[in-house]
């Protein structure tokens, strides 16, 4: 049975230091709740009767006393979408390993201060589509269990490692080539991206920061095309998908040639 | 003096049936303000005392009586801002004028339903990094003149054109080709797209609606690239900023050119 405090505990989770106290995040919609749960196991499914009827085979495996029915109205009460998708699912936040300093297998995001939780989790779904494995993120990066992430990433959460680090230090002890990515430098286009490399992207309002900057050995630009007075940045989560977008690319190729990512997987 | 009614009246405009009846839209914070304002004649301006004394030159051409001074705290109230920016201002609606059917110059984005208010104001933002000049949004697009999208273009609506129009009856008396993103087709880093051509955006969960698709002549995709069993789709505002940094992009030409779209500017 949802006692007022379950939907009390549940909206809890909005805020960081609650998930912190439980360790648990939200996640909802059939899409986002299925894809965790191929990596972690749940600790609480609420879904309403219409949806749990029509979808019972995607709960099937959880042991009894794991799903609770509950009705619209209720699910609306816990719900952080302004269109609930009949499932919500409760899950342990996974004790974080630290990054490893080595050096990375192919393109590994860097991420210096991105504030805003759509930007965050847009960043990690593209990322994931691109075959990006690893996205670094510095401590005063959003939380990647904010409600608001969780279901921007779409479930890529579940594919894409998101560590948190102090990311003066990890840049400067890491072994491989750092870019970032400026309102100056040289036009990602011509940049031939496809070894081992970290690219940083910086706040939306500030970019990347001073002490970050400093550990950055080639500053990337997407150059701006036309001579619109009012287009003086792009948004970091459309910067990161052409980042992603371009890595391995090899402009200069046959043009018929695939890109050189997508051929390697 | 800022009356109650005033508040009361700036918070309307978050519903677009408000907006209408008025025929006035917010902007917020000095970047959008100001860009606007290279446009439209604000009716309204309404800034904190502390950024008038440090911005007044901003200001200097407006006629007297335009500009109210309030306090953070009056801001804060009409503000749909988590974080208010120091001065908001209302702008009367531009009469809109029909779409043309003639050949587009260059590229022209067609919105096939997109939903969400910051995807809309970041496609636009987008559009007018790469230069394109003109977007033309399905009547279920989100209104571009709701505060969330006018904030998220960064002052671009000044620049970008945005049309409404029935799509299919625009897609069907243009005289240019018509390509679409889907999740199957042509890869768009093939397809040298650099003439004169609409390029539609679907809906965030629908896609292309099957009306619309019709009237596709050529299906472009973004190939995903690796082997995530979570990675089903791009976010829209994604698949946007793909599509404009390729076009004019020529791929197989010699890897120091310039994209060719930012040569022709």
């Amino acid at each position: 049975m949802l006692t007022k405090s379950k939907i009390k505990l549940v909206r809890s989770l909005e805020m960081k230091k609650h998930r912190r106290e439980h360790g648990l995040f939200v996640a909802e919609g059939p899409k986002v709740v299925g894809d965790l749960m191929r990596v972690y196991k749940p600790v609480e499914v609420f879904a309403t009767s219409e949806w749990a009827s029509l979808n019972g085979s995607a709960l099937s495996g959880l042991p009894e006393g794991m799903v609770t029915e509950v009705s619209e109205r209720d699910l609306a009460r816990m719900s952080f979408l302004q269109h609930p998708q009949g499932v919500l699912a409760l899950f342990p936040i996974p004790t974080p390993e630290p990054p490893s300093f080595g050096p990375p297998s192919g393109l590994v995001l860097a991420l210096d201060g991105v504030q805003d939780p759509g930007n965050l989790g847009t960043i990690i779904r593209t990322a994931d589509w691109f075959g990006v494995k690893k996205v670094v993120c510095s401590r005063d990066t959003a939380d990647v269990y904010n409600p608001k992430v969780v279901q921007a990433t779409m479930g890529s959460i579940a594919s894409v490692e998101v560590a948190y680090a102090d990311l003066e230090e990890y840049l400067s002890r890491v072994s491989c080539e750092v870019c970032g990515t400026f309102l100056e430098g040289e036009s990602i286009y011509d940049a031939a991206l496809d070894r081992n490399i970290i690219i940083v992207l910086g706040n939306e309002g500030k970019g990347i920061s001073e002490g970050v900057a400093r550990h950055v050995s080639r500053r990337l630009t997407i150059p701006r095309c036309g001579t619109s007075l009012t287009a003086e940045s792009l948004n970091v989560s459309v910067a990161a998908a052409i980042v992603c977008s371009e890595y391995g690319s090899h402009r200069g190729a046959v043009s018929s040639q695939p890109k050189a990512n997508c051929k390697r997987n």
